[in-house]
């Protein structure tokens, strides 16, 4: 889901801020005039799902708040080649020293929604979903996250405090899984879900065995292995495969019968999703 | 260069937060006890340059300020899969705590020197060198840069006030590129340098008989029109080469004896290097 | 659960500078040598349960980073009239500065423990837990859930982010209440359960049928009606009462075998806990 | 005296942002549609002085900058039940998700102007005045004074640095009373006022014949040993009574002709005062 | 008096980031070795007084925790020209790159210092004070103020929220100086000091008259007119003398016998104070 | 350059803050009507030049929204006494309370502006131009070279990280001028710019045979030395003249033929240029 903008534009000023320094754009502020006005259309230069646009809105409306601006494609759009996304009508001054900031914002959000599109659709014969990791970018996890959303993806928990997630580490200072796992609920309250990370079936018919559980982290399995998973879970959890995801072995893991399928390489990996911006007039 | 400490504890204070969120590692609180001391190695997965190592020293420093941290593979150092890159021994909540932002910064910075690299080891027997730009990541621009020099590449500017770079935009705004020159050059101060964009070689000429400039960005230039212009410029320039720049293209546009190749590909769309946290004891 | 210090210290500065102003404890600095070194002990004033220790050990280490603090009571301890629960020994003005900060703290908190604790008490011999809200002091919401949790109370939901509760203008909004369940089941990930509010026991059937919620606030109900709703819910939903819970209503509110009793007067309302510092030496 | 805006706003986007969490508001984003506008009104649920509603006007119209805001009772009108106290119209997620911040905000402050007007009422027949102290809620000392001042209180220093307060420990640490104050006049500028906190007659004669403090505050003292206090006096100090100041004995107190009671619990124990948005359509 | 250390940190760390930028002292950096350590004294190079001497300690300590520093010529204390002021041993990069910022703040607050001990040492012969003003420099004011005091003169308010000050302007709109001071006298606490603006002795009658001012401020009045208005006054208010104080005519501003001399000149227009920093090794 | 008000405007937040403290300007708010307005002008007191127009503009903004503001003397302006520079038409109360904030920042602007103008007249019959150093007050660097700007100098770097000064002490350390010189251009970008101070002529030549540096500070050269550096120079290098720099010796230095002359005088130790806020109606 969105950000919402009043949580967003402390973000975008910072990054601004970033850009501009002590002094802002000296290239611009010497050769452009303060009155001239400019219209610019950001398209896309190569096919992918935005996100991020408004990241880009506000970035253009910090530095003139008088900008008009239209929005072509909203987060979640697929666009093609030239498609697009959206057009400002402001000072020039403005749209120059606003445009790599935006752009930034925008070319990652949206190669985060596309990396995640591209396995939405290779698992879109089976009833498995894609779902992010908290392996974002330090300071982008709300916007890679809803950027995920937009690509189709769901979201994960977004931090380490709103979701248990027992991994090994856990179990062996716990002394076994079924006692992490007891404490872990005697702890928490009523509205937080509890997940373990398991390696072998036998850790999975002992957390089983708990029945205190939410979901379960299948990691590192073979589609074989997950599917027998599957099966033995029978739908007292919800199953979510991890490790290795790739986009030539998403299809096999999500045929498992897998619930979901969590990719860290959507965040941290994704590629930049070139876009431009054109000036008008 | 590294970014100063002092600059950079902020960042990771802020990326602990979003992170830790409203109350913590619950998981790790429920689970593990207070008293509890660990000792873990961070590893390479995969081969790579290695960046962001104080990044990671201030995340644990700040959850465990007691604990030992030595580094085996500072900044700039090339790893192989299983190469120890830092060894950390303290109170094992707050390594677990730690350890995702801890990795998501090295991850990510890593990945930016390695792709750097491949780059940097492509052009090697030219006097060619890879620069980066302003397509960084929002919030993350010096850490990144620095993560270019580790990687063997040098840096271009950081933001829009430490130097000029007049664009088409620019140009086009002031009448003529010689306008535009004139009024940067008259505009800023005696350290800042001044660098023009030109997309064909009669630009290239009237940008040098100016007389102003430090330097020349030849934009999406193929390497036959690169060589002229090197000719053209006789050392009188800096020369940049930049658009589309990709790991197979990147000798022969080196070769073109240009003394610059910008790429944008290596922060905005690096791929993060693989590595772990494993608990020793 | 225990709030991680590294959020909680900014909060600290915050509140010693709210206190020092621009020049700070002029009164001190007139009449105290900056050599003087005293010992002071925290000690009640009145019985309850303490919480927010850490706060005030931060508050005197910021004033005084070389004083040396022993912590007798910590969160969650029962205390009597004299009871000591903490000493401090360090420079005379930095205790004389941050002694209000500190106790304002204590003193709050603690009072948010102490009332949780008297409602906890009143239904011991029931299965039912106190639960906190989001009715909390603008500022102070995770240490006051940090106290409920001291006083043995459980914590709902940290803010509107981590769980859904659907309430009568979500369902108002939505058509109806299985639409609006569906549409918040759809919309979230697989870690984010679900309440929803109802206020009569139809509605309470309405949801059952959803299959889709994990637990059920059941709103301003007799405890006739809650048992009613308790039998009716037969273990398939987290059972929650809540509205006008009073010290002598709770225990009968209870009895009706619900699973949970939550209260916005144990944050919103709490009397102070009357706690001094006193000079030992 | 009211809070300016300029100062308040950042404390409303932090409690806005302690409840919005990373995300937001993800039952009504999920339930509510983005067109949809509400009409709704805050209203008494009991009787009490209300305080703090420039605090709601400004968490609505963050979240909705549009929303038409209309104030019915302002600072420091008494409400009885069932009184509309502000009317909003807007976008209903915005109201929704701005809802509890703003009730947190009213029904805090509204709790302490009721408690203050509660013993304002209590020595109407006297010429005392309420005073508040600095056992407030950290982060909200500047907003909880006004609402002392909404309920017809007067305000006591603000902080450590804008008057002196000379207590036990200052007097033991500089030797004498009479050396405490000395040291404190030559400290000060001449707009800085001096109080002197004194437990018997002995020490107030000490305090008079300095001739250098502006005002006393009488310590634990009876109503007939506070009378004999004021006669010694004798209108040559500001006169205050504190210490366990009830709305029992305030009147006592009152009626001994002491200019001001100072009283803790109206700030750091004032029961939130019970308000609701009704949704009018 | 002196600002806590804790209020100032944060403004040290501010003006060391505004002077490293993005990646610190490129200069220094390039050119000296991690290891290398050096011994600096920071000396004046003109006769005045020393201020400012924490911020120096400070800048010092953040960019190198381990530096050894050592003060000979606390705030308040006079210097000849190659008067050691402190020595710092320490890493030599950190020594380099915290220079400027050092220096910055103990020039200008020594000069702050110097002005004012200048006008001090004018008026030694009579009782009057020097007073400083609200005209410092913006983020400046406290520090300023504490270097006033190290400059032997007395603070004013510290800002619009600590005293009265009531001017021409509110005397117009509150239609009298009397109701203007009736009125601030109603609205403010019993610690808050009331002084008065006053341009001629018929005003100064009017104030006398209303019993409620603390303080009188004489302004623009000739040392003649000041001596009438002392003597009008006779000790029942605090007289304050302000308008184009110099160092020629304080001393027969002050010979009229008024308590203070307020000047803005001593913070807005003081000349900084030579020091430097010499690398003794 | 100017400053862009994006950057401009949380400083002049922070400075109302400063000086409204916890309650604001209880003088205007006890003895102003709410409702009152007032046309106010803006008017210099003595013969200057303008600078930090845009920071009044926002001081009376930020209280006032509604405030109409016109400007008749921009940044750059020269003014004589009576001159009107700003007029503006709002809330009395937010005009009061913003006027002493608006005014220190025009007025210690204006004085920074002013005296670089004094210079720059002084040297108007040669080609050296007047720059700034790094001598400015802290956190008013970028406003400082700005208000430099207006007052026709130049700006030198804004900090340690957008160029290149080697000083005496990073020679020691390198070993030799030309050793420090070759670090330097090989650790930084193509777009840094390297300025060495020299204190000989000898030095000098050193410098000069390096071919790498694009300026030079020649420091506390008499005119005459100047007059043989600059010959050696040949215009090579641009030359900087430092040290000592005064109104009487500036015009001396200019005419030896350096390109700049820098003074930390006309930041440190400029006069508040005298402006005063006059109520019209």
């Amino acid at each position: 889901m969105p950000v919402p903008s009043l949580l967003v534009e402390p973000q975008i000023r910072a990054a601004l801020a970033e850009d501009l320094g002590r002094v802002g754009d000296i290239t611009t502020n010497a050769t452009i005039d303060t009155e001239q006005r400019s219209k610019v259309v950001m398209a896309a230069r190569e096919p992918g799902v935005v996100a991020g646009i408004e990241c880009a809105r506000i970035a253009f409306s910090l530095l003139d708040p008088t900008a008009i601006i239209e929005i072509s494609a909203p987060d979640g759009s697929a666009v093609a080649p030239g498609d697009v996304v959206m057009t400002v009508t402001g000072q020039t001054r403005a749209l120059l020293s606003a445009e790599r900031v935006a752009l930034n914002f925008v070319g990652h959000l949206s190669g985060v929604a596309t990396a995640t599109n591209s396995l939405v659709k290779a698992v879109a014969h089976t009833k498995a979903r894609i779902v992010d990791t908290r392996k974002t970018l330090p300071g982008l996890r709300a916007l890679e996250k809803a950027a995920v959303f937009s690509g189709g993806g769901v979201n994960h928990r977004f931090g380490l405090d709103d979701a248990v997630l027992i991994k090994d580490n856990h179990i062996a200072a716990a002394g076994s899984l079924t006692r992490a796992v007891e404490k872990a609920k005697a702890a928490v309250g009523h509205l937080v879900k509890i997940e373990v990370e398991v390696d072998t079936l036998e850790q999975l018919r002992e957390l089983l065995a708990t029945e205190k559980a939410d979901a379960v982290l299948l990691d590192n399995m073979s589609p074989e292995t997950l599917r027998e998973a599957v099966e033995l879970v029978d739908g007292r959890l919800t199953t979510e495969a991890s490790g290795k995801v790739t986009i030539e072995n998403v299809a096999a893991i999500a045929e498992s019968g897998v619930d979901l399928i969590s990719s860290g390489w959507i965040t941290h990996s994704a590629k930049n999703l070139d876009l431009g911006l054109d000036y008008v007039s």
